[in-house]
């Protein structure tokens, strides 16, 4: 049998951590890659650092990639938001490819998006192919893990659970994006006009839990506060004085007639360890029994998003044709031997 | 649509829970039961002690029960070894009903026993029907878990876990089966003539993580050590002074090579708090990146046995025919909404 054959479409930190982990891997290989114009030539080996020529040209047209290199499936990683994905997406079903994508709000796009949902599960589904959105958070630690963890639960009254862990890895985007080495003023702001956004997530994860497990909501809300530093805090590329903002305290709340009945909690902050916070991921069920588990440090963001959509590579081509998500898939693992001893069909 | 329908096989300890659990949920009602002789014409509601009756009488004639009573699924409950369920299991799948049982072995009985397998494995399909077994472990805390949350690791080295639980709660069996209130050498003897075993699982959760995780393991090796007392410990079936046994250390090792690659250790004993031993759930990733996880305190054996079975109802439903696993269905989780909504099929 071939190797399973992937096309990488957006090369930045994500894409190219999956090519690195793809090129460890055996039964599986990347055949082709698209990337914005300004990498359009450059070898993939060279452009994700690993010294060497992998005999693959980025290209900036997708189109003459998905026409010309066959392939099984695609992964996607250029965007957060389903209206940055969906052509992409739709463009890849047409060409009878499957897609992994880490936007954030593709692992559970009905409440966000039930249009281009409903689209793109057809677009599959006549094209006899799978879509999933992955990845560390949402696709897993704040959705995937406490749905597993429910399992053991006669009956679940209230989930509670939260992420908290270090941005300091990150780069300019992510820390204009949580608000990092703003004034509080500049944070209400950025809040106000969107720049500042916090977390991508809330509206996927809370929606999942409660499909998963049936348990009613009619409301999700959100609160984003600036956590503001005591202390010097800084990362290569923003410096924290005291008084100004570190990180975004985001939550996510999915009410049932006003009362809260799932919260997920992500404080992120640049070195959180200055004042003592500890990074952890942490799920607290209230049911019978009650359960309470914890993961310390957490998992880390950038490489955890990476496996996982790797590793659910099998999962997808196994799957029936549409949009699936994380909750209808056999439970996710990572993979040490040939990736073609995962296929079932 | 019709409710679904289930016969309770075994309503012991963890048959008679299962049975209060389902008469708490929506969409699904059991319809039969069967039992040994001795509860032969019982009310099912009075035998499992919740003061009223459900008009359904227990039978001793398994044959009857499964010829008259139409039911969608069985769920057994009355023997941990697969040679104590096969014949009870291809009789169900022979009428034409999905199984799902706690017999330890049967959450991957492809090792102990290949052939039973094959051959469970043969009548499921040939009946078009579906057969489980899971439980809280094996089946969740020491393997199901384990695999899930592998998911965010690029790869994986080792992994270790330990499930440190207490035994107070369990009746007379159970604390024969440990060693429970012997002397060291009544527990070695005990152990030479297999009346003491301890924990029955680690056949069926260390290679169902190998297999998952594609991990080579050329050996499963098992240790069994006393836990001795250093005070007096009791329960309302056993008592322990100082210098017996309270518990059986026991150990699976999944070995490649003589080198230790997965290691899953169950140390079990009536009240480990008068030692200051702190029970818990832990699994260990060595890998990258590393994990740590625990569930403090540990998922309670007996609840999350009963809930890992009956949650599973419908993704059994759901699923191919054939002998399956959890690592072969979606990921498992609690149910507080109508049964019926979560079938696909």
């Amino acid at each position: 049998m071939d190797k399973i054959k992937v096309i990488q479409w957006g090369v930045g930190n994500m894409g190219s951590g999956m090519v690195k982990m793809i090129l460890d891997k055996e039964g599986i290989e990347v055949v082709g890659a698209i990337d914005r114009k300004e990498n359009e030539g450059k070898d993939l080996g060279e452009h994700i650092g690993i010294g060497r020529k992998l005999g693959i040209t980025i290209s900036s047209d997708p189109e003459k990639i998905l026409r010309e290199v066959e392939a099984d499936i695609v992964l996607l990683a250029i965007d957060s938001f389903v209206k940055g994905v969906e052509k992409q997406i739709k463009l890849i079903c047409s060409h009878k490819m499957n897609c992994i994508t880490i936007a954030e709000e593709m692992a559970y796009p009905f409440i966000a998006e039930p249009e281009l949902s409903k689209e793109i599960d057809e677009i599959a589904k006549a094209n006899g192919v799978t879509v999933l959105g992955t990845g560390v958070n949402p696709g897993f630690v704040l959705d995937t893990l406490i749905i597993t963890l429910s399992a053991v639960c006669r009956s679940v009254k209230k989930i509670r659970a939260a992420r908290i862990n270090d941005l300091s890895p990150f780069g300019k985007t992510v820390m204009r994006e949580q608000g990092v080495g703003l004034t509080v003023e500049e944070f209400m702001k950025g809040i106000e006009d969107g720049s500042v956004y916090g977390h991508v997530g809330f509206e996927e994860s809370i929606p999942m839990i409660a499909d998963a497990l049936g348990i009613e909501i009619d409301e999700v809300k959100q609160t984003k506060e600036p956590i503001i530093s005591n202390t010097h805090r800084e990362t290569k590329d923003v410096v924290v004085e005291p008084g100004m903002v570190c990180g975004c305290n985001h939550c996510g709340y999915g009410l049932k007639n006003g009362e809260v009945v799932i919260a997920l909690e992500h404080p992120q902050q640049i070195h959180p360890e200055i004042e003592n916070i500890e990074t952890g991921d942490y799920i607290w069920i209230e049911g019978d029994p009650n359960i309470s588990l914890c993961i310390k440090p957490e998992v880390p963001g950038g490489i955890g998003t990476i496996a996982t959509a790797v590793n659910m590579i099998p999962h997808v081509l196994n799957a029936k044709p549409g949009l699936v998500t994380m909750k209808d898939l056999p439970i996710p693992h990572a993979i040490m031997n040939d990736f073609r001893m995962h296929l079932t069909k």
